[in-house]
């Protein structure tokens, strides 16, 4: 284990969080806050550590997928460990679990809220909360990548472990220009989101806010209400942009140097398009008889299928009282998921084609014994490794799925609140049904419960591996392995 | 297509199922029951039926995988719908989706009822609805096999289509002399079982339906109360028999030949004894304060977890009302399911162990990328595509499982009831939870849902794709292709 290389990439992160907290310290200083104050001390606490942390640049900048796996997972930790102490030390969030989870919650996009009342909070808070919806969709690894030229040919392994998707496709050969063109990208569309939404009457706080929230498909409100007091504009204006973020970058990408053909050749927008399609049209009848007029079931109808998918979880209504048959949809879409290399979590949808697509092949296979198809995906043949990849992500999903869910049922609530709860944070979308319903919040398990939906949080937003690397006893049993046979280590491969 | 073959099978398969009739006729001499005269009625026919279809031997007995799954499924269909006539005809259940729900219920040892009082069915209909647990435990297709020379080296495509598990062994090479074993074995400790029932003071025909209710794990019990009743003595007994019928036969079969070392060496069986151990501890203390001594703590937890986990679905009280932790223990269970090679369904033992193997293994080259690590099973290594068509199987079966439960939403009920209900019948357990729950029935449920639940209790009991298979459009659609291309399917090998 190059453990150097670790620290180099934990005492940047750090140092990078001390950048980040200067934006809600600026915020409290233009809205006069003394909340703001902690803030500040711990932005200057974030250099100073960071600093020691970095200042000594390893000698050896080699590492491998282990080393990417570690640093990413324990960069989330720290992250959200630095991040939430201004809420414990400005009384926002006074209980240090709490603040931890809502800042995790934050990071890894989630949306999960242990606050009752977010109308309380100072507005540097609310502002600090949203952010880290913005800077974790996209990735904190991959904002320094963009910024620092950090050599070492392997930094592909950070965007890996903390990119969403099956695989990650490097748009131009450099990590540096990918990482930047994706921010410069994700950059543009907050900005315009920001302004369409002002258009619509918010103040420029507000729609900066729900545009961080969106763009991120975090999902932090920053109205009790959610988002049921809005105007339609707004509603329908977030929904859109919430479906856009939604969407695997690469097209727009592929937009942004006009190659509009390649664009529209991703399958897997053609599916997530229409699964959104069919999704909407299927709950607007569902629940047309609980709306005065058949616009506004439509428009919540979207706005959830949209917030859901996307694993955004805002809301603009309890969709806990809907009927049955809605409320499995959402759940299904809840595992689905956004598009791979969008901002958003879940399964992916393009996991789930390959999937639907690997039963078709072996039905066929069953009917045509000697028949060689192979399975194609955006008209490219898909290799056996990325199929069982999928496998293993599916297997280890349901596994975490599974013991989380039988953990948390220790505080005695039921099924369903339960089962909705880790599918919630696993997904990072927030919102689940029952008592954590949009209209209710994550504040009654207990602490044991919570740390639970921590791990699934950042597992989740981390695709599960490198959480799950971090807490192997191998990882931390074979070092000595390692530093004995230092000839094993410099061979092999990066993966 | 080779349809002749086909026919033939089906006529077999009504042939024998005349055969069985003359059990629940002779139940009615014996009790005097007019109701009986219907069961006369059917075998009747089904002689009539099974001779019109069986008595011209296809000159061509070639079939492959394509036909051996659609002589399954549809096999397992004419089946329930011949035996769900009786019920029809003598009023015991009037409704035709009814009796078909009871009757698939029946052979797919699945034990959901829509009925509400069993207590007022005539003797002979309780003995062939327990009856068809036992014949469907094992196989009908199994059954003919062991008594017919049915010719052609492919028969084990009718027995692996019909028999539980990722990889059927033939315990001797021969297919019939394989199921001439299994059928013994089997009889055999159906034998020991009445008698043990028996000796706890049970008439003889409730030894016998509650035994065959056990052995091929099916659960329909002949008492409303299921066996809250019935004395310590009895609990215990049946809970030692579902986890006895629970287990892999061959074990059994190389207990009988003698080779106790090799029976002690399936991994499955260790995992399978160890994770009942581990459930009825947890169990048992979680549900200690609602039962007046520890005793009967165990004795409910035990009974509840050897009858979820091998899928048979007696209850001996109403685990509905347990605490949450236990619950989703016993959900849990629901899809773990039994062992492979027996008489439960489920996931089965296998599979669980197979997958949480490939995700260690996974782990382990992520942290050791140049490693070469095999996974093993009983000491072998397995290979490749065992491991694949778990994860097929894997997928096939979560996909069934979602959209299933999207469909029987439709109904409006609870998401528990539907999601429970499709995890009973998908994994032929029974009871689910809520309005599923042991003390409740499947009668609420619309004739759509019903037909849903059809379809999930026989994939479930065949292993998902021959249901897939007969349904696929692919199967008949090419049918033209195989007739205008015969040397593709001369040439064609076997799977
Ligand atoms: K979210
Ligand atoms: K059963």
């Amino acid at each position: 284990m190059n453990y150097a290389v670790i620290r180099y990439i934990l005492g940047l992160v750090i140092l990078f969080e001390g950048a980040f907290l200067s934006l809600p310290c600026m915020v409290a200083l233009i809205y006069r806050e003394a909340r703001g104050i902690p803030f500040f001390a711990v932005m200057l606490l974030c250099f100073f550590v960071g600093f020691l942390l970095s200042h000594k640049k390893p000698q050896n900048m080699q590492y491998y997928a282990k080393e990417g796996f570690v640093a990413v997972a324990l960069s989330w930790i720290l992250l959200s460990f630095f991040g939430c102490l201004p809420f414990v030390f400005n009384g926002d969030i006074p209980s240090f679990t709490d603040a931890m989870f809502e800042m995790i919650s934050g990071f890894t996009t989630t949306g999960a809220s242990i606050l009752s009342d977010v109308e309380v909070l100072a507005k540097c808070s609310l502002f600090w909360r949203s952010f880290s919806h913005w800077i974790g969709g996209m990735g904190v690894l991959v904002f320094i990548l963009a910024i620092l030229p950090m050599g070492g040919g392997q930094n592909l392994h950070l965007m890996k472990a903390e990119s969403p998707g099956p695989s990650v496709g490097k748009l131009v050969p450099k990590v540096r220009q990918t990482a930047k063109i994706l921010y410069g990208i994700y950059c543009f569309m907050t900005l315009i989101e920001i302004i369409l939404l002002m258009f619509g009457g918010l103040p420029l706080f507000d729609s900066m806010l729900l545009s961080f929230g969106s763009a991120g498909t975090g999902g932090f409100s920053i109205l009790n209400s959610g988002f049921a007091d809005y105007s339609p504009y707004i509603q329908y204006t977030v929904t859109v942009f919430m479906i856009l973020f939604g969407i695997n970058f690469n097209v727009y990408y592929f937009i942004l140097i006009r190659k509009f053909k390649d664009a529209w050749k991703f399958e897997e927008l053609k599916y997530y398009l229409f699964v959104i399609a069919a999704a909407v049209l299927c709950i607007t009848y569902n629940i047309r008889d609980l709306f005065p007029t058949l616009e506004s079931a439509f428009r919540h109808a979207s706005f959830q299928v949209g917030s859901i998918i996307t694993t955004t979880g805002y809301s603009s209504v309890d969709f806990n009282v809907w009927p049955e048959f809605s409320k499995v949809i959402l759940v299904m879409l809840m595992f689905i998921g956004a598009c791979a290399g969008s901002t958003g979590g879940g399964i992916k949808v393009s996991r789930v084609i390959l999937m639907l697509k690997t039963v078709k092949k072996e039905m066929y296979f069953y009917i045509h014994p000697r028949s060689i198809r192979k399975i194609k995906f955006n008209q490219h043949v898909v290799e056996h490794e990325v199929i069982r990849s999928i496998n293993i992500f599916l297997i280890t999903y349901m596994m975490i799925l599974a013991f989380s869910t039988l953990l948390i049922a220790l505080d005695g609530f039921d099924l369903i609140t339960d089962f909705t709860a880790v599918a919630a944070t696993l997904n990072n979308i927030g919102p689940g049904l029952e008592l954590v319903g949009p209209t209710s919040n994550f504040g009654m398990f207990s602490d044991f419960s919570k740390v639970v939906l921590m791990f699934d949080m950042l597992a989740g937003r981390l695709e599960l591996f490198p959480m799950l690397v971090l807490i192997s006893p191998i990882t931390w049993r074979d070092t000595k392995v390692f530093k004995k046979i230092p000839k094993y280590r410099k061979n092999s491969p990066g993966v």
